[in-house]
């Protein structure tokens, strides 16, 4: 069997089109669907499985700092949304609206909730008082809903899924250090567990959330050299607060203003993991949240002992936590190949009646079909090692990828040119006004700013745009 | 310190007053809140943690059954909810009405799920095309919305969160069998998990879920004698499944009909919780469940060492996976004892300089108050056990209440006197007619039939009610 066969057949190549690929993948995977509720989707168990182990490892990353989760409503009345007004400017236009309850019309419509700044501040503006009531880190698992045009699959649709956590705090300081240590736990998750390499930093006044300071961002570069933005921490200073009148009482009894920060994550980032990693033969999973780590298949299965002995592995590697499926299944051994590639399970365990004579079983790695053997009884000691090793050199190789695809330009026409030849990233400096950064977005076609990142070179001392002084290096990129 | 005191001053004493006390409790424990959202709960943290440890002990058991969960829309279309004739009678009343999306008017409305037997079907319409794609055995973890007038926490509200398993099969039996399977497993957490007796059985033909052909039901007693309906397992039959037209080839190449369950628990069994192991003094937690299951308190914590060795017993249990805490804050070791109390804990420790000379520690069980002196050398020994012993303790606590609570009756004027002198449940036979049952429940003000439970007894030979010829035992009972 050739190591770099295509067993999938049914999948679009990535290079000849990469959204029909993309759709493939989620397809003969069976990650989700469209729903026929207009703009929604259904996350079918392969897809909601990936989720809820990425629920799994952020949660403990949440929970070690301090993160308490809560449930709110889904409804938030048109008042109450209102109360701060960048945010209603931002989100009005795409929410939907409840009108009716029951048989009544409502005197007051609902909308089903974007985001959930206005339901935590309506909390908070009665359980705070005293700065004993500080700070409080709270989150949420839930979905929202915002009315857009276009649908695709994790990407983009009117319902989605995501953890939304919202803080508030006596200072000013420990707020800004919630939204960087959230933001940094982001980017930890995200580089660590996901195996996706990432730029970050700050976004520029015009892509900042509605009604933040500051917004921070990790973003991923998909295969097709486009942004993904995969997680936003946001520092909300004391607007919120102050428009719903949440005040606490210091030690001295005299009244301040609260601070704070809101960041979330969201099904979005399966289409990252998708994008970065997956191929021809479909999904391709880092193991630390893959559903099925290692998919044992029974060569020869008819033949005395082979199920027993595959079966025996499945129970052994079951005991020591790895995440293993058999499948015993009458298709032959291509078949479910093909199966166990395109769900982009890390390892394939081959073994038949030739591997139980020598006491040994094959090993295929799902990221670069590596044929390993290995002597069935190390298999407890080398499974945990191989799963790392993948997991690294998953992170390695999307980390080549993204260094090879980040340019730099000194002059618009230089950016133009790059957008022209390249996919990928491009790094250049800017004075800091919004109408540069519209301009340069325009002029390449789509390069919007991503990111000012914290670690910040002198490219040069002009803004690309308007040759006036430079402020920022600007990582800036297409995206999704 | 006496081992009966009542530290928590501000609960309503459970027998002067039932439903203030539980409000109470509710409100010291701070496990949820009326939101400003007219209808709607807000589940604070300490709630919500009580709700992750449900679902992680369910989940857990759903999917040893092969149970796999997804996710489907928020929204239901109007035409979607109206395919099945009883279920649209059932739940149209309530439902909550989307109307216009963003800026623009709908041309069709969405409702907000208050269930989604609906969704299920449209995907699986597309999804089932041969005996080779069933059985499905799915389930989500979610929020439903059902525009109710009356708001009380865990036991009614308009946004409640909960479980919905849906299942698809190819034959009545198996479709049954599973019915069977979710109704046992739920009375298996409940019993055991939650330390929580019940009886169970079969809803009535007026009480069973708007569609059902049967819905099978656990039911608890709670301790002012009132039953909640604390989970239900419906069977479908193939009428979803027709109403749709879901059909599958079997190996001949037939068209056959399909068969449908579902099966639902909700943040309702919260309530259920409190109003059965609840006292004077707070919450009590039965330890499976319990967030923190022992809280350590030093005792003259400023004296040297007392800290530390607190401490180091912290980090000693925390080890072996019991879930702990320490309060090491400036209050009062009685301020300590409520805070503990009043949130259920189920154990806590006692540590001052005396029982570190004697290398022993004080275990206080929450649900009985007993004292327990034993051995630092032996805590994490002792420590499982004794929570162990305690949900043991709770259920069997709880059972006494419960037996000592059903009573028998043979006609129509004794259950009416037994309804008026005592709480609690009633056996007595009945006739199948509802127009019987109706009758029973105006005249006994109130007691309705909450299940025809499996193992019956022959009370009479006759209809308490009517005195034609009975065909069911059933419990009767006030509820929630």
């Amino acid at each position: 069997m050739s190591t770099d066969k295509k067993f999938v057949e049914k999948i679009t190549s990535r290079d000849v089109d990469f959204a029909k690929w993309y759709t493939d993948v989620v397809k003969e995977a069976k990650l989700c669907d469209y729903s026929s509720v207009k703009g929604c989707l259904n996350y079918l168990p392969n897809g909601y499985a990936i989720w809820e182990n990425i629920q799994k490892n952020l949660d403990k990353r949440f929970k070690e700092t301090g993160v308490e989760n809560v449930s709110l409503p889904l409804l938030i009345p048109e008042s109450l949304l209102q109360k701060e007004k960048d945010h209603i400017e931002g989100f009005a236009p795409e929410v939907a609206w409840v009108t009716q309850g029951g048989s009544e019309a409502l005197e007051e419509k609902f909308c089903i909730r974007p985001t959930s700044e206005t339901l935590f501040c309506d909390v908070w503006q009665k359980q705070i008082k005293s700065y004993r009531d500080l700070p409080l880190i709270w989150n949420q698992w839930n979905s929202v809903l915002r009315w857009e045009k276009t649908t695709r699959p994790f990407l983009r649709s009117r319902e989605f899924l995501w953890q939304e956590g919202h803080t508030i705090h006596a200072t000013h300081e420990e707020a800004e250090e919630r939204t960087k240590q959230m933001f940094k736990l982001y980017h930890d998750f995200v580089t660590e567990d996901l195996a996706i390499p990432l730029v970050y930093g700050k976004k520029t006044e015009s892509e900042k959330f509605a009604g933040a300071e500051d917004t921070y961002t990790i973003e991923a570069m998909m295969h097709d050299g486009k942004s993904l933005q995969s997680g936003t921490s946001h520092f909300f200073g004391n607007k919120f607060p102050d428009a719903f009148n949440i005040k606490y009482l210091d030690k001295e009894n005299k009244l301040h203003s609260c601070y704070e920060t809101s960041w979330g994550m969201s099904t979005r980032i399966i289409g990252a993991i998708i994008m970065v990693h997956g191929d021809d033969s479909g999904l391709v999973l880092p193991p630390r949240i893959a559903p099925t780590q290692a998919m044992i298949i029974p060569i020869a299965q008819q033949k005395e002992g082979v199920l027993e002995k595959a079966n025996e592995l499945l129970k052994k590697l079951k005991n020591i936590g790895i995440r293993t499926k058999i499948d015993d299944s009458e298709k032959s051994p291509g078949f479910k190949y093909a199966e166990q590639e395109k769900l982009g399970i890390p390892i394939r365990i081959e073994i038949g009646p030739k591997d139980i004579e020598n006491e040994e079983v094959i090993i295929v790695r799902r990221n670069d079909r590596k044929k390993i053997s290995i002597k069935i009884s190390d298999l407890e000691k080398e499974i945990p090692k191989i799963l790392e090793e993948i997991q690294k050199d998953m992170y390695n190789s999307a980390k080549d990828f993204l260094n090879k695809h980040i340019f730099e330009a000194k002059t618009l026409a230089e950016m133009k040119e790059i957008g022209n030849n390249n996919i990928g990233f491009i790094k250049a400096m800017w004075c800091g006004n919004s109408e540069c950064e519209e301009m340069v977005k325009n002029e390449t076609e789509g390069f919007g700013s991503r990111c000012i990142p914290e670690e910040q070179e002198k490219l040069s001392d002009t803004c690309i745009c308007c040759g006036k002084e430079a402020k920022h290096m600007v990582i800036w990129g297409k995206s999704y």
